[in-house]
């Protein structure tokens, strides 16, 4: 059998690794043959194909971003583009296809599964970790890393000045990477998406945080928003995706907190450092089991699947439950980690 | 309340962290005191307490190692032992003892509770993952990412020069490190204590690979052994704990696959570079979350028991079911592994 | 004899190693004692003496900042400052003051000692390299490494997609770190405060560089300014020490691209992660041998100087002459480094 | 003209930039072709030739390794080696040579140039750092940092517990690594192959380093020896390359000192992980600054010139001069370092 690849969406340590782990297991064990499908689901769409096999994934592994480069190309908005993408897996002889990517790659896989009974498996692949139905997604624990790396050495600066450390991370919509390396990093007030916050009340940690003769450092999820009535002045701009661009809360709390409290502040914003460069061993690990247990998916016929992390186990549920809602961070678990707020 | 905390055993990047958790979240949230025992069991015998307040742990959270101390002393094996804890903790006026350690640790902290009443609460520690009822202990994350990082290092010869690179890697009884190292590093063969390995098939995988003009990088658990026959000369001195201290099988294998395949091999041996320094991300935020909820578990006293992450979730089980039996590396996953090798 | 040390100006990864570096060969080899001035010249105007001694300095070496706390205070624009602190050398009977610094502390420095006759040791500190008559000053080293990081993990973005990176990093006057991250970095253009960059010719490298199919990354130096007419709309503040606070130029040039351009950008910046955080090795080589010799130079009773590297030796030179004028980046040395942009 | 490049010797991090260097500039600035010659001296014997291109040289910067391969054949030792390599030159049109590579390599470009007037410029490499004429080269810089991490690490432990920790570095005929990572590292006793060392000094230093309540780390050269009559048990066999392999001063140093003192020691033994993997910041400006001077060297038609660094400029030394006798640990150096032993 001939088995189609495609990778979708932003940029993720560890996509390489999930396709050297299908490609791997995929020839050796199960003698399949490879086309790999680039830029997303433009690949299927316009015939963009490249050979995949054991050669073409050597030395992979620890490299970030993807070797089939990648795309947001929607082919349900797109003219015939459902049936344009079964015509090419036909001429191709494409027999089976895996689909790595987030909400909306993996919204197409579903249904292009469901609907027209095209045979794909799923996996999913979100940096900001907020996809449902698994336990973690690889390329988060990279980011984490990254941030709370860049966290630690502001503890520098905050041990020796009077100065407060706002440091801006990744999550437009959930803040798991704030969350978690905030706590790895010993931040004194972390800012999430879910939960609007109150500028009096960061205000109050960081004045609190100085009568203990330490600068407070800020970390603040790129998604996060004040209160009404406190409301930042965004940069509305589209980017080439269609999405608004909110940039710069980050320096906007910088400035407010600076106005407000009267101690300086200074940001520090890491961007696209943080999705890029090697994968940590956790996210090699996950993306190649992903990998091993897609292609196992693609073996049993178990389509209109995705392969999901339990616990240790690695395990298979509907595409369409999986990315039926955004994973976001409980407010019991934003509550237990307020204990090292202020 | 006061609550008494120690550590216990070996060194492992999180220690800092649990004791952090503990403390931040018993005195504000809960009002309690603290004291820490000094040098695992051998504190609450000899009375060598410490006081543990907010400003006792502050800055610990990214530093290695405890600043407790630890040893190795087991009091169910000195005379007296037990009645002398419990006049040291009825002395200090220590209403519950939170013990962090590993399965010796945790063993006698069981008996305390299950068998004298002794109001305890365990946080597992082992830097080898190979405690059951948790899917994963803080330290592990942070061995196998200096392992990894060892064998990124070690492509680069590999790719330039015909030499064997050996790398061995912790693990007497479970092969957890070498395991996720060794895929996550793109080892051609991981060799670990829970199957003797041939060292004919090892040999045959070394030939193999240099037929893909590649090196061979052999990842080898400090417990693995080669079958019977092929006995390891082994420097069997005991350490000062009594263990046998089974040294250098990284430098036997090198030296047999040199003399079974005329090719040179040479060997890195990390030793306890891998249980050193700053912890990463995960580690911090998983032994930060024992912390939180030990002390969560001390308040509603819920002695006799042990925290323990499923999934996401961090959860609690009974001491003595946890300690019952090492968690070693199930043979299914070994094999999944094995279609990297050669 | 007893002599004091203080440290003054910005964080600068080093600091501590110099600190531990004269102590241990001042109590070891010369007999000596240490009091140790807090906040810079703030410690004797103030009298805020610390002791110095082997322990005071244990386990210091690979921590940054620095235990004896900084300031910018200016005790020649304080009413009687020569005066204070001369009285508080006397009155601690320090007969010799090494002092840790910049421009700002050195300029202190040679002036006590030049017209004042107070006996003065001056170790260079500037994170951005910018001071004459040494190679190289601590801190430098670790700046750049931290930046060449970041940039490395862009590029797996600029591989992948088709946006612009800007990355603004430290350098206000001397564009040495934008310049040796840069090129260690692999960016494809650099922009430094010494040279006025054209927007038209960024533009220019930008499109070109698209055209190999590849994202452009962009470093700039906060410092870094347009030519007239193309001016970047600053954020004038003055930050608490007085001097202009010019916030933006990495967003001004993102914008700015984008507009121009019809790419899309997105910039990094990194802040104070630059100079937080552990020495390398190459800097806690400087910083230590830098200590090791400014005791020397004490025993020596050679006051009013500097140690400086040149080469691999640590020599002595006058305070003044050091401080006479900023080292900026050589046109020459720009060019060189030219060959890679676009 | 047409240029030839080629690398040999050991494995080092930063011979991709030089490489990228030389190619970048020479065909961008002069409009030169390149020829790249396949695993050093091999590639002009057996004419292994590859086309260097821009294309080429794109992404190899932070590459360890060398895309052209090395080895170790020495065509002075070869019959008619000298006729073959000058035939391969002509009949490629190769106007010059850039032979980049250490002692040996550097040996026969000088005799190339000298006594056969083959057009040659060298470039210095040499992890050990131990070439004359030139301050740093690059490598070692990598080298040093890895060695300075691991030591980092073994901090924790030498905190926590009771054990000597033994770190074997490389340095067969010169201590440099060991010097300069056992410093930066805050190391408490550094062996040099340059001085013999007393065993019983040795116990001295770690016995006395207890009495502080911390366990001792000893860092130690790999060609470092005792003296006369405390001889280490070698394992004398030859490498590949017809060198002697001496294995385990680091094993040997852990177990004598055990016997000796009565505490448990361990070893870490880096080995190639020291030489792989991607170069430091430094050296990378370093190797592609040394690119670029090698191939203006080459259009200034300067043969016979090494390429190497004085403080902070890059000069042109005769080839034959800076190969004449290796650069070793000055004893006043390691006299002054020494004031942190024990």
């Amino acid at each position: 059998m001939r088995v189609g690849v495609l990778t979708g969406g932003g940029d993720c340590p560890g996509l390489n690794a999930v396709i050297r782990g299908i490609v791997r297991k995929g020839v050796q064990e199960y003698g399949y043959e490879f086309t790999g499908f680039r830029d997303g689901w433009r690949g299927p769409l316009e015939n963009r194909a490249v050979r995949l096999d054991i050669p073409a994934v050597r030395g992979i592994l620890p490299r970030g971003g993807t070797i089939l480069g990648s795309s947001r190309t929607n082919p349900l908005k797109i003219e015939n583009g459902i049936r344009r993408i079964k015509e090419t897996l036909a001429k191709e002889e494409v027999g089976a296809l895996i689909a790595i990517g987030g909400e909306d790659t993996l919204g197409v896989a579903a249904r292009l599964s469901d609907e027209y009974g095209v045979p794909v498996v799923g996996v999913p692949k979100t940096i900001d970790n907020d996809l449902s139905a698994t336990d973690y997604t690889f390329g988060f624990d990279t980011a984490v890393g990254i941030a709370t790396e860049a966290i630690d050495r502001l503890h520098t600066t905050a041990e020796s000045h009077m100065r407060v450390l706002v440091v801006e991370v990744m999550g437009r919509h959930a803040g798991w990477i704030a969350l978690h390396s905030g706590l790895a990093g010993g931040a004194n007030v972390i800012l999430i998406p879910e939960q609007r916050f109150d500028i009096e009340q960061v205000c109050a940690w960081v004045t609190s945080r100085f009568r203990a003769s330490y600068a407070p450092i800020v970390v603040v999820a790129e998604g996060a928003m004040p209160k009404d009535g406190q409301m930042v002045v965004k940069d509305e701009s589209l980017d080439s995706f269609g999405h608004v661009r909110l940039s710069g809360v980050g320096e906007w709390l910088a400035k407010e907190i600076e106005r407000r409290t009267g101690k300086e502040a200074r940001t520090t914003v890491l961007g696209h450092v943080q999705r890029g460069g090697t994968p940590s061993a956790f996210d090699r690990w996950l993306a190649t089991r992903f990998g091993l247990h897609a292609i196992d998916a693609v073996r049993d016929r178990d389509f209109g699947k995705m392969v999901a992390l339990r616990g240790t186990d690695i395990v298979r549920v509907p595409i369409a439950e999986a990315t039926a809602r955004l994973k976001t961070v409980d407010p019991a678990l934003y509550e237990e980690v307020g204990v090292f707020f202020g």
